[in-house]
């Protein structure tokens, strides 16, 4: 799981079935002190996280599991979802 | 799942029957001002993407899901597709 | 399965139903000489490990396997537990 | 799934059982421009593939679904995998 | 699977129950010419590999079926085996 920021969204038309209805958020991993510290990745959001949010992001099995908005039964090809929105780092 | 830009194809005769039939296109991982990220990579196709779009790319599981192309019932070996085409970046 | 130090914890209250009831450790990956190589994750606890506490972490699968505090049937997206607490590296 | 290089081999007596038998092959992984661009890794080999060879390298479960070759019901601990040879880069 | 050298060992009384009995290396990647390349990890040894034994490593999936030392019935949450010894570099 890594911390990551809501910088924005992807807007796509032509895409898998499984991603239709789902929100693709453009994330860029930060480190506990918010800076950024990895390349930026897509995720589907299960939370309602707004652009400016600092969130948690799984990966993997793990995405599919926390993904469930699509409103399809087309076999899920999501692998990154935001699961948590953070509040506050305690350190 | 990754932002990319379709650069080019593979063309390989001698592989694993799964993956006959596929598209195999060369991805360059890109972050959402469109500049080149990370390593190339190959994703099959499913969304009929062309050289130059932007392109959402998942791995592992999610691409065996997202690839159904090959008509064949070889156990698919493959572990990276690209499933979207992105149309625009909202931030 | 790598070392890390804990270095603080996230507090979520927005977040994925099979988080709740869950510790999630800020962590910094460190080699065995205690330096620190690559960047925050954060991972559900299982072993009850305290801030500077050098521990190890396993990832995937391996992960929800381990992750077994929380108390409900949500099906698990975790991807990141530590499963054990390091008291000396042999070299 | 990404391009590489074969570069060599490794002679190992001691393994796992589900190894025995297997070409575990050098790689390098390249660009479409034929440079190098990560770590070296070790891949079992479905293809013939040879040193010089360009090839197609998948990982994790996509890995075990091409590994065919041993000849014995050892459960397979294999996670990386030539799956083709590259006649031609298409850019 | 990746090329490794042995280089020690971690103690962790407190650990995950499937961890019990296993013999838990700290490894440093290296190349074929035997040059270190990434971070260090922590894998379970499956193959009696000493410090300073060049070995295989394999991740995910592949290493829990690896890993059948423990001599207990705990979900395995390892991710991370030792399953060869490496002879030779053949280049």
């Amino acid at each position: 799981m890594y911390m990551a920021k809501v910088i924005g969204s992807v807007v796509s038309t032509q895409k898998d079935q499984s991603l239709v209805g789902k929100k693709l958020m453009i994330v860029r991993p930060i480190d506990s002190d918010q800076e950024p510290i990895r390349f930026e990745q897509v995720a589907a959001d299960t939370v309602n996280a707004g652009i400016g949010d600092n969130v948690l992001v799984v990966r993997g099995a793990g995405a599919r599991r926390a993904d469930n908005g699509a409103g399809n039964n087309a076999p899920d090809v999501n692998d990154c979802t935001i699961v948590g929105i953070i509040d506050r780092f305690d350190k």
